[in-house]
């Protein structure tokens, strides 16, 4: 056997699921129908033969992003998906030997990633009551930290970090000269964004994705931004062309287009999230507040792994919560017509 | 200034090209033309906005490119593009203080990635008159030694290395637990591949594009084949869904029409080469022989770089030159309709 990297070879990652085409996919947080029919149109005009023989150009659309938030092209750069974006931070901005603080339960590929480099992975928990202290974190950065991770609104919890206490956080992570990682996957659900700080402040990464409120995770489209110096060096260490055309061609398609998209895909989640809502309330479901597209249910009669299997049978994936969610139901929060489908199928399979 | 690892902090990265759109590209041994209609149809068909809005799923194109060439899916995994997966077998397989043998000129990316890691590398240069000697390489072997890289054929000189030298090679390397990486990106061009060696050698990794013959670069797709154990750690350091879903159709549609599609494509590209060579001979050019989609030309009366210049004002790019190749020019080989175009402006613009 050859030399590998023992970290690398010991690290274990959860198979993805496959086959999802043909079920209703309430599981992964993505917006089942995607992009409105004309944005799609718009964005796939310029696909041809001759479009897919050369090589992605990445300045266009990177300036118009960074321009759209307020922002200079020089603190912006796109990855092929966010997970690629944070694997970027933590493999160039993370330190062997420091730690990286998190919050449990959140994304998992923090804790791989951080692993693979020897950072030291420290889990924060929630309260009994699902809320978190933020004081947990604050308590937590001292001379061993080297990133701190706020994925705002957290997942699959939903509760959010007020501005207040992300500044708190940025701060004396700044003293401590640790960066922060504030990654906003779930922006648009939740609109109140940390993306100014990075303007003000050289230890904060903001993260953005394409494939959760703007609908296109199969195109992989992520976006890192920070400061001109700390975007240079993810540019150093970035393949280039790593982020496919057609993923360009939408990236400009939705800023081109992003006021009239937004209140559309916005308009389609609010009614699904205000109707579910309240048919789980008035049938007297336990729900965990959240501020993302997703929401915790706990079952009220049949376990949450036998709900979810009957759910599947019945061509609905939804995600079984587990460690310190075991019991709880993981619903993608959609369009009404799929919330109708779900509650339907949740009130006659959940029976005594 | 927060930490960033230094060597990355310190990466020059050539910046890429841009606004290639408008020109006639024989500059980056892309096909201008792209995949031929009917297979741009086939692999489309299925891209609706709903298609776009599930994450992506490798594992049967996956299995599918396995079997088209002999192996189980297990020594396969897809990259969002070849650089992409080189950068995994350096960063996996290569040790930090051991020694990379790369051939000069060549690919660039293999020195960029050895040295973020902090391996040395080690050039081995061509002979005067662009012969490459094996011995070079073999000499060169031993217990410093973590990885060979064997672009075959190489790139711009277009050499490559028979059968019996790269087993020669990865015997001798396998007897220093050292890895051998054959970068077959420019395979079909030159018939001769070395992917069955990973059923034998378990230091062996050969790399693939679908950017080069199989005409979708803007797709961002490329393979790595070696031993399922390999395969198994370059799984655990990849980032799931990064291979985008529109290069999977691709994947599965280039590989279920493979016969037809490379008698298309490579017949396409014999009678540009055919014609060029031709043209280039009768009109007493100087080239280097070459197995690869490009050749090397000495201009007869201006200098590489005048030529480059107004080839580019003219609207067609191709590239200069530079360190052991200054003075020459790098054509990309392609349909003769732009070979054509290229020999009228060659002979037009090189004159006394």
């Amino acid at each position: 056997m050859i030399y590998a990297n023992e970290k690398i070879r010991n690290t274990y990652r959860v198979p993805q699921p496959e086959g999802r085409g043909a079920y209703i996919r309430l599981d992964q947080n993505e917006n089942p129908d995607g992009v409105p029919q004309w944005l799609f149109d718009a964005a796939m005009a310029k696909v041809s033969p001759e479009f897919l023989a050369i090589y992605p150009e990445e300045s266009v659309p990177t300036a118009k992003y960074a321009r759209l938030f307020g922002l200079q092209k020089e603190n912006v750069t796109l990855t092929a998906g966010s997970t690629v974006g944070m694997g970027y931070v933590i493999k160039v901005f993370g330190q062997p030997g420091k730690d990286i603080l998190c919050v449990t339960p959140s994304f998992a590929m923090y804790e791989v990633y951080a692993k693979m480099i020897g950072m030291n992975v420290k889990q924060l928990s929630y309260e009994a009551d699902f809320s978190y202290k933020v004081e947990k974190t604050l308590d937590a950065i001292n001379d061993d930290t080297g990133i701190v991770v706020l994925v705002n609104p957290n997942m699959p919890v939903g509760n959010v970090y007020p501005r207040e206490d992300i500044v708190r956080i940025v701060e004396k992570a700044k003293r401590h000269d640790a960066a922060v990682i504030i990654d906003e996957a779930y922006y648009y659900f939740y609109d109140k964004s940390s993306v100014d700080l990075v303007k003000e402040y050289d230890n904060v990464f903001v993260l953005r994705t394409f494939s959760k409120m703007l609908s296109v995770p199969a195109l992989r489209l992520g976006v890192v931004m920070s400061c001109p110096e700390n975007i240079r060096c993810i540019n150093n260490y970035k393949p280039h062309y790593t982020v496919n055309s057609i993923a360009l061609l939408f990236a400009e398609a939705i800023v081109d287009n992003h006021e009239r998209l937004l209140k559309e895909l916005k308009e389609q989640y609010l009614e699904g999230k205000a109707y579910v809502m309240q048919v789980l309330r008035e049938n007297g479901y336990e729900t965990l507040p959240s501020e993302g597209c997703y929401v915790c249910i706990k079952p009220k009669y049949r376990s949450s792994r036998e709900i979810t299997d009957l759910l599947e049978a019945n061509g609905i994936l939804i995600l079984c919560g587990k460690d310190g969610l075991a019991g709880w139901l993981r619903l993608t929060i959609a369009h009404k017509k799929y919330m109708e489908i779900f509650m339907d199928a949740l009130l006659r399979l959940d029976r005594p």
